[in-house]
């Protein structure tokens, strides 16, 4: 099958080309680097140091003898997306090539414009160039569990059948997401879902969990197949942070209470659920949605868990929360549809988090340990403004 | 009270003005002028006349003595709109400066880009311009009955109390809109939500239906106080459009079956909902909703009405429906929230359309017939595209 991978220099996008690569696909990807220059914008890197995208492809040949086509530009130049799949004609597109961090977004005023801008922007133009130039092609687009919000009901896959006042209806699940970059994919998926509707487009949606790890079987080959490991404050995910502070014997710094709940993956089942979703495409006109997460845990749970598996001292320190978020709410996600797909997940477990350990000892030198400070609070519209 | 309109020299912002000024307050207005650029782009007029802004406000000034301060910019520049709050200093801000038009977003995709950029990005500056300059102003924002769809349940005010698997939530109502301009109002409204739930700021959402008439006793005053008043397939209402086609002997153009069903509203009431917003603002972080239509009626039933009364011929013509919408739907609408403020509504009557019909023949040389011809086509990404 022939895959085109967007935003295949990040954190995912990168394990996931190899990934499909490996299983048989016929791989391209593209980038436009942007996530680079939010490293060099915020002065924070990747843990593990990574490899230009140009050797990483070269590495990746060298090893498996499978190559990978590279384009390298901005989705939102609708001239390079409509010329890419023209070029390539994919048979699905994956599409992790957005803004993805939501303190980025609660910055100020430019980055929460910026992020919508570019997200919605970009999505709008790979659905039309699908649409103008091959309405089979399948998008396969990476949103968020956090797109959801916490309900006070059972949260479903992306359609809520309801009854209300003895009628029925089957509705788009009712989002109220946590920060503007959230809400970049909510807008999304609703676009997503008319151009489904107008154009018999065929897409699916995943809404993600937080994932932890940082490695699969390909990029685990060779250091020069590395993807990102991310521990700072804007960038890194909860679990992924608090490996690094157990491991530089800093506190594990939880936000508020962390009863707060969320969906969380293993990045090696990132990688397997794309390649089921590419593989079993969406029907023509449908507009599919899995929650692409394998279990729920609190924040205060995740960080229990870290801190019971380090082979050492270690403490959890609560701060104000600076998100506006609910604490010691419900939580309860329908997370079935990649199973009937073939997912058998990777629960949390020790080994997991002990190789996390040691790939952390292994760069402790590169911390930045200021970079895990929280620094943007959502209640200042301008970030640090004074509650 | 001080209040901003932004958006004031289209169709419902201007009369919405001078509502506001002859009630006694002190009004501003603001706009970039580019509805007028779309005439030019589109090869279309108003009906009537219209003055340049400047004419228009130095005419009420003349007439009443009441001034009106006068903003020139584009809110997507967030230095000007910053500035212009900060030197008008709002208590309310009325906004109805977006790209309004559902097939004027659905030419092509520069056409869907700009229209969700424009409308998205002035609205997040407009928020974020109240949360950094005063959190108190309120934001009374024109939506549209469009974002809602056509569910198989009631339409509520924005929100829905629902009950699901024996638990109970009051969430977002889900909303499946019909182009990419509806879209881009159900982005906003998520936006304007998010932000009244973090920054505590007071927002009312007006989903408003279908506006007919052209005159207001504002803008009866004068002919320079005109409002403009659209017939072409494009920027055109559709009872506006079916009186200007009476008139000409021209068949009246039904979309397909004619029975999909719409919220509509006079002006008089869409200018009067809009004083009663501002003079009863939402609480402090509340995302208040309401939708400002007074009755529902079929477009097939639009067209007898308007035929019905025209004192002479008229003939009805039914075209293949170049809109993805649904025909033969449920359509229940709540809309007792601007009742409960006060609105005593102007139901569609005779004398409305008799007033109409005097207004079109009047201005009857100005009409140019090949405009009311619908030339976009929702099934082609590209408009005119083969279905």
């Amino acid at each position: 099958m022939r895959i085109l991978v967007l935003g295949a220099d990040g954190y995912l996008g990168w394990p996931t080309a190899l990934h499909l690569s490996q299983a048989g696909h016929d791989v391209a990807v593209a980038d436009n680097f942007v996530r680079r220059q939010y490293d060099f914008e915020l002065g924070i890197d990747s843990l593990v140091p990574i490899e230009s995208l140009q050797t990483r492809v070269a590495a990746w040949r060298e090893l498996t003898g499978k190559p990978i086509e590279t384009f390298v530009g901005d989705l939102t130049d609708a001239d390079f997306t409509y010329q890419m799949i023209r070029d390539f004609r994919p048979e699905a597109v994956v599409h992790f090539a957005e803004q993805r961090a939501a303190p980025y977004s609660m910055i100020d005023r430019k980055h929460a414009v910026y992020t919508q801008v570019n997200n919605v922007v970009g999505t709008l133009n790979v659905l039309y160039a699908i649409a103008e130039i091959d309405p089979d092609i399948h998008l396969v687009k990476l949103g968020t569990m956090g797109e959801y919000g916490t309900p006070n009901i059972d949260i479903e896959e992306g359609w809520l059948e309801l009854e209300y006042k003895g009628r029925k209806d089957r509705v788009l699940y009712p989002k109220r997401p946590g920060s503007f970059y959230h809400l970049s994919k909510v807008h999304d998926s609703h676009n997503m879902e008319f151009a489904c509707r107008i154009w018999g487009l065929r897409a699916t949606d995943l809404n993600q969990g937080v994932v932890y790890g940082q490695q699969t079987p390909e990029t685990a080959l060779d250091d020069r197949l590395a993807t990102r490991f991310d521990y700072d404050s804007v960038f890194g995910t909860v679990l992924n942070r608090f490996v690094v502070q157990a491991v530089l014997g800093h506190p594990l710094t939880v936000y508020g209470n962390g009863s707060q709940t969320r969906g969380i993956i293993d990045i090696r089942d990132t990688v397997r659920c794309i390649q089921l979703a590419c593989e079993n495409p969406a029907d023509p006109g449908e507009f599919r949605v899995f929650n692409q997460m394998t279990e729920s845990m609190s924040v205060a749970g995740i960080a229990e868990v870290v801190a019971e598996h380090f082979p050492g001292e270690s403490t959890v320190d609560h701060l104000a929360n600076p998100r506006v978020e609910r604490e010691n709410h419900y939580y309860n996600v329908t997370h079935t549809g990649l199973v009937e797909l073939g997912l058998t997940p990777h629960l949390l477990s020790d080994t997991l988090i002990t190789s996390l350990f040691d790939i952390t000892k292994r760069y402790a030198e590169r911390v930045d340990l200021g970079a895990m400070q929280p620094s943007i609070d959502w209640r200042g519209a301008r970030a640090g403004a004074p509650r």
